[in-house]
């Protein structure tokens, strides 16, 4: 392969995760520790993806990062530090303009490396900008590297970010429940958690299984049709047996018809302006749970915050995240190009990785869901199978430094 | 003072907190480490507060805690071990067979203290029990001990169990503030804290104006009429300058005239089973922002996730939590009855607190708001006076023991 001297840069888009900066930070270590081999001089960074990038809002990451602390700082910060953007890039055919500027850009700052990291839609951008630059002879090298909460993108075992928030959902809901068993009047808490097709997430709240901790009573993930009668029959038994019931569902469960549980249960409700209100699923769950049972329900969604708690991320995520970084630069500095950063489960007890990289065509728009196997036969929970496989990914603390009793974040 | 020989008994009552725990983990270490100086030979645990004691539901903690190990675990773990229970004593002059229950428990057991932690209505048990206890003339010493995560209790400068929340809203509301500053689309994003009458919880969203950190850029305190015209003005004003907006609400907030907000904006919804329903303050901020502004516009509430994240406590409160504990024993083996224990601030910079105590009947039943000079004119948020005195309630951070990638919790 030959040797391709000339600048990198990075950019960051899709939804914020804990763990995107440390992914960045493993670029960056990467470039600084010169795993490059000496032909990357200068790492840029774009300003909210590729939206900025063609508005050439770039900064000099090299020279940011000449400080080393703020690199540990970066590894513990919450959500994208370049900003983000939602932006796909056109059909190569009906935007050629657009992927004019972006050849002049790269020309103008001698970019040679373009390292992108995001989910899904992101890797669309990876493929198409690696199809043009082949088209129009610009020799870059262009590697997507993953991040995505939702660890729904195929080709790799799980996704940087993923991890950190399944250990904070996990943690939560360990403390919700708590909170929940304190009174003897009967009750039903219901935790709502992200992930509208895939319920990787909803199914961490499942991990405690692995080594026989408590975990909700009922868990439901958007891979199985949801069915209300059986649900109520379920929350019956179980209220029979115990006054409080922790319910852990999918923001993106549907009824068997395909019809989202929130639309179905709540979007009669209209507000003062007349609007048609879509509650979410927990609160149009919480409600019919109220009209059929008669008990206290109350919902709780986690939210954002499930996504950016950088006070409580796995330790594990945040050296894949690092690592996944790091190996993106020393991959393209070797030649590889147009491909996706994996990570390899090799084993899971012990546990143990190989960082990888695939063709990036395989796996953009496409979904990965939790497996069947992962689910029990009723659809209510998920198995001892599933709660094993992901128990290794929350393991470790990072040793998180904070300041004035909050965390430290970098801004750039 | 006489001394007093006798069993001891503790109990939890009101909503969980992630340090009400450690207040019993102290009145536990004060009573097996005799800082009662040889007068209480057991400490039992009442089981869901005076509601399981009435049926006899009780244990023996001093046999459960003879593992030190366990106390530790106990400090790190949120809500209420003991149970809680929203049970008031009646007035003595309507229930006096409630009261005779409970003596002939007490002497059954050979109780001669009583340790109840609690809120405002676990301070009214206090002082209703001790003054029956008096005139049936059981001698036994009653102590109460506060906690609280909404601090409005009178007569100490804070409660055990308010700092950890705040620590928690402080970070997380920094989190959701990076997490929404990723995007350039014009965003409002509305977090909505717990505190129905005293603003002590969002007030705490601005701690970090102490020291020049990120704080939301409006804060909305139950202590101030909201007044929606001068919101959207200040909202259009923010969003002129910058595309991403963080409002901090309490879910107390009321209009000028004394209607809660959320019953102003959003009580006019009805459900699919035709129920009313009554959204939360935050979102039916979210729909009324929407409709005013046209742009994104979410809400995020921090729900009983901020009362019971044991995983980011501040270490502060635990250690003052602890010792307010054990000084209960202290206290009442030297005579102290009919009192809750208090802290009292000695000086903010350096920090330094003295444990006190004061008549429960000064305490029971009011409510102790935000003063003024904490609250900006404007009343959109909280002053650089408010954030300083909040400042050094939440430094610290407890060294949280985990197994399994979660932290531990112990169970009785």
């Amino acid at each position: 392969m030959n040797k391709l001297i000339g600048n990198a840069i990075v950019g960051q888009s899709g939804g914020p995760t804990a763990a995107i900066n440390a992914t960045l930070a493993g670029v960056v270590r990467g470039v600084l520790e010169n795993v490059h081999n000496g032909t990357i001089p200068t790492l840029y960074g774009m300003r909210n993806g590729v939206e900025g990038l063609l508005r050439e809002d770039i900064v000099n990451l090299s020279e940011f990062f000449s400080d080393a602390e703020k690199i540990s700082i970066l590894e513990q910060t919450p959500a994208a530090v370049l900003g983000s953007c939602r932006k796909k890039l056109p059909k190569i055919s009906e935007g050629r303009e657009t992927y004019e500027t972006l050849i002049e850009i790269f020309k103008k700052y001698d970019i040679r490396y373009f390292f992108y990291i995001g989910g899904n839609d992101s890797m669309d951008t990876v493929a198409k900008l690696s199809e043009y630059t082949r088209e129009c002879d610009y020799e870059m090298r262009v590697i997507g590297v993953p991040k995505t909460i939702d660890n729904d993108l195929v080709g790799t075992d799980h996704t940087p970010g993923f991890a950190s928030a399944a250990k904070y959902i996990a943690t939560t809901v360990s403390e919700c429940i708590r909170d929940c068993a304190v009174y003897t009047t009967k009750a039903v808490t219901i935790i709502e958690i992200m992930g509208r097709d895939a319920g990787w997430l909803t199914a961490s709240s499942g991990i405690a299984k692995a080594f026989g901790g408590d975990v909700p009573d009922l868990i439901y993930l958007p891979e199985r049709a949801f069915n209300k009668e059986e649900y109520f029959e379920d929350l019956r038994k179980i209220l029979d047996k115990k006054p409080n019931v922790v319910v852990a569902v999918s923001e993106g469960i549907r009824f068997a018809d395909g019809t989202y549980v929130c639309e179905g249960f709540g979007i009669a409700s209209t507000d003062v302006f007349g609007h048609k209100q879509l509650s979410g699923t927990g609160k149009a769950l919480e409600v019919a749970t109220k009209a059929e049972l008669g008990c206290k329900v109350r919902s709780v969604e986690l939210n954002i915050v499930q996504r950016c708690a950088g006070h409580i991320v796995s330790k594990t995520d945040i050296d894949e995240s690092v690592l996944v970084g790091k190996s993106a630069v020393r991959a393209a500095s070797e030649g590889v190009t147009r491909q996706m950063m994996t990570i390899e489960r090799v084993s899971t007890e012990p546990y143990a990785v190989e960082i990888s990289h695939r063709d990036v065509s395989e796996i953009a728009n496409k979904v990965k869901h939790v497996p069947s196997e992962f689910i029990n036969e009723r659809g209510n929970t998920v198995t001892d199978e599933c709660a094993r496989y992901l128990l290794p990914l929350i393991q470790g603390e990072l040793d998180v430094k904070y300041e004035n009793g909050i965390p430290r974040h970098i801004i750039i």
